[in-house]
């Protein structure tokens, strides 16, 4: 029930932009609660891999004085992960295309994890 | 001599904005190459987060199949960090205060990475 109120945020979310390839929502501890994605991506390993991410983004943002993380991105040279919390508890975790426009992602993704948190 | 030249770049970089804390060259080991940093905020710790966060972030972009990793952004509740790759050996990392604009703050640090390139 939950999961399915969450994969329709992650399907408005995915059908918003051409450039969004996959979202998820993961807890902070790294393990899957709904997920959208294509074939060949491993829900395991977005998980591990956001859980680290957001140990060590936490950590860091905390001994530069940057306060609470809120949220981390990666650019690479086949495209963008975008981190972005939810609430206390989860993550909303999003793969875009190298192409994407930051500006609109940003916006559509700020409104998915505002919905995300009250659903969590 | 080249650390006067890093130097030099740091300082435009920081004077460009008045929303840039600090600003830094380090090695992709991790090691300070130079600095601009106001008091208070160590060389090591910089270094070795941000060496950590290239480390995890080069990973997870390789796993989730998006290519080499060009740039890392956390974003907390008091400011930016960010991390952009200039040349193979070396990372710009710049510390932005919350209400600083993205445009302009990628547009200065994508220019000042491209001159640091030149003389890493």
């Amino acid at each position: 029930m939950r999961e399915d109120m969450l994969k329709s945020i992650l399907s408005d979310l995915n059908g918003s932009s051409a450039d969004i390839e996959a979202s998820a929502v993961i807890s902070t501890d790294g393990l899957m609660m709904a997920s959208l994605l294509p074939a060949g991506l491993e829900e395991e390993r977005i998980g591990a891999m956001g859980a680290a991410l957001l140990a060590l983004g936490a950590r860091t943002a905390q001994e530069l004085s940057r306060g609470e993380l809120e949220q981390v991105l990666l650019k690479g040279s086949q495209g963008y992960v975008l981190l972005t919390g939810a609430g206390r508890d989860a993550v909303l975790a999003v793969m875009a295309k190298p192409s994407a426009k930051l500006g609109l992602i940003f916006l559509d993704v700020r409104r998915a994890a505002e919905n995300t948190a009250k659903i969590v």
